[in-house]
């Protein structure tokens, strides 16, 4: 085992990353990739910080909403070149494993976590870079923020961390497969037209767009939100007759909730509805 | 049980609905909205009658396809905010049930209806009424009609209706989370963008557009549209190889189907096609 | 049974078609239909060919990628009206049935086909042509090529050789639905804005575009392609927790491929890769 992958004693009850910078305010945990002078590569310790932070952030009951993001020009440029590619080689097959399962538990710790994730795209992005942006719930892109699924350009499939699954239901079969199989690059208006970012702003809004939209997400109904990336995440295989079960039951019990309450009251009283006091 | 969601006395040799309009002409059937001062909000009984409507329609041989549309300013505004979500407080866990089944059946019930739908969306579409667009075959749209997938600003969940199964399928994943996540309006022209609206026209064209293709579609194989819809439902959860097996069996049985010779016979004879004769 | 629709005697070893144009060049095999008379129709014979070279070209070592194309003012115009479709009358249903497998089977056998495929639309593109579009990996399509999946028009359904499947995961169901149940044409334009077309370029670029796209996914890594589009094919009926477990495995596995290290090592030696040597 390569030291680094194991567990960082992130808990719910204490997220203290040592290798990217976490803050919250507002319900909203801000996790910024803070090596700028990498371009935010990712190295073994920043992958199984970040898996375990999207872990405990599950019942982390201070954070509604997550917002992803970089520091410098990039978002994130995938894994270290030298501290990951590099030392990939000549290890035990059950290393390669190891460390295929722990990128894949990233990805999945952020499709498991029922709160909103935006990812604030503020430059280059690519190889796991793209996948964690694709994996988050909305994007917000920088209009420099380039992005690539660049595995088969270092030798690899671009069934990367989830990329084949993901990619295809956000952009379609015909952009994810020439975006897979090409790992080329395309710029922040082209992501745009094809829908893999949801807005593209000018480079210096970016920051203050994403947070805002955080922030608004993390005002939302907590169970409503939770339930909607749930059914978003088990929709995508479930056939059209089973779907419309399960909505119908979950749709039901969030009727019971006191947020469903609040908004009406909310709207019958004319002031502004408050899901917060319902936490 | 809360009186208006049972039955309605409709069937397929007696659809007279008492809460929206409905008429039939060059085998269309017009189902139209018709609450205009409340901007077509549903109630139990207009959502009752719905349901019964699509599945009387199932069987009604004088109906080749369906136009959906509102009067006044609004498509549909969802339902009721007084006469549905008001009622819905203080009562027993099996009313709650009761009625989100009637919803989500009337959604199935369109998706079950093997005949196009085409909503034409003259103005205002949330709630529920975005859900009924997004369950239409194709969806034209005024250039007026804003759209809203508003659940989780009323403190319930986006997954409401089939919109979690429906949404992602029309739109990609991305544009989909946001939709249903923030419950936020977009207008038509970005609908249009996103693949959300099919055609985006001014205002007053709309409905002689959305007529004009119904009408089109009413002429069309009645087996041959019938077998699409079915395997558009079917194939969004189907692998690629039973998807294969399966459309080689269906054409073969649509060529033994008189609208394929007809087809042939209009085109060596250089006449227009009249599959109306082998309904 | 009709003659043409058994095998033609193409073998990996041997890929030597008689209906349609066949070459190799750089690890591109070019298929070019070659009617252009017809507008590149399909007879029974091209169909069974193009099956049969298909699965040949599975196993066929010195082919990295396929570039399809037609000649003339057509990419291909579909099954050909008085060859196929005027004898498919008056036949028993097992030839019926026989012929709908052998149009599935070319489709299959393109999605099996574990090499990037690129379809270069140089004009017309309707019927059969149009599934054979929607199968390949990416289109690159000439401003002229208006295409149409026409089979409603021939009184038939949308669910021809598996276009209910490609077509909604291309496009997304609106978009999918309007096609399979108008069979109507649609521009290079609107094509491309849906997402059916990756790229659309001026007719007379059209070739080399295609071909540069070709030969570039040509010099690729075998595996890593092999295994994106497997992923792909998969992913799109798999769970997210399937697919990333899925993930996790096949990506260990490219780790030990030796175009991983060759990628690695032509970025620190500041070289060009060359994934052609592990062949």
């Amino acid at each position: 085992m390569i030291r680094g992958m194991t567990a960082h004693g992130i808990s719910p009850d204490r997220i203290q990353p040592e290798h990217f910078h976490y803050e919250e305010a507002d319900g909203v945990a801000t996790i910024r990739l803070n090596r700028p002078d990498r371009l935010n590569a990712l190295t073994f310790d920043s992958y199984a910080e970040l898996r375990d932070t999207f872990a405990a952030l599950r019942t982390r009951d201070s954070v509604h909403s997550v917002l992803l993001i970089g520091s410098g020009r990039a978002f994130c440029s995938g894994g270290d070149v030298r501290d990951i590619i590099g030392r990939l080689f000549n290890v035990p097959d059950s290393t390669l494993v190891a460390f295929t399962r722990m990128t894949c538990d990233l990805i999945e710790n952020m499709r498991l976590l029922e709160k909103p994730i935006v990812a604030g795209l503020n430059g280059l992005t690519c190889g796991a870079g793209a996948v964690m942006a694709a994996a988050a719930d909305i994007r917000v892109a920088a209009k420099s923020a380039k992005i690539a699924f660049l595995f088969t350009q270092v030798g690899l499939c671009g069934a990367d961390m989830g990329a084949a699954w993901l990619l295809p239901r956000i952009v379609g079969l015909g952009h994810a497969s020439e975006l897979l199989m090409t790992g080329d690059f395309i710029t922040a208006e082209r992501a745009g037209e094809i829908g893999l970012y949801n807005h593209v702003v000018e480079d210096d809004a970016l920051e203050a767009r994403a947070m805002e939209l955080a922030q608004k997400l993390a005002k939302g109904p907590g169970m409503g939100l939770a339930v909607t990336k749930r059914m978003l995440n088990a929709e995508a295989h479930m056939s059209l007759r089973d779907a419309m079960q399960a909505e119908g039951w979950v749709q039901a019990e969030c009727m019971k909730h006191p947020d469903y309450r609040e908004a009406f009251e909310a709207f019958t009283e004319k002031r502004e509805k408050d899901f917060g006091k319902n936490r």
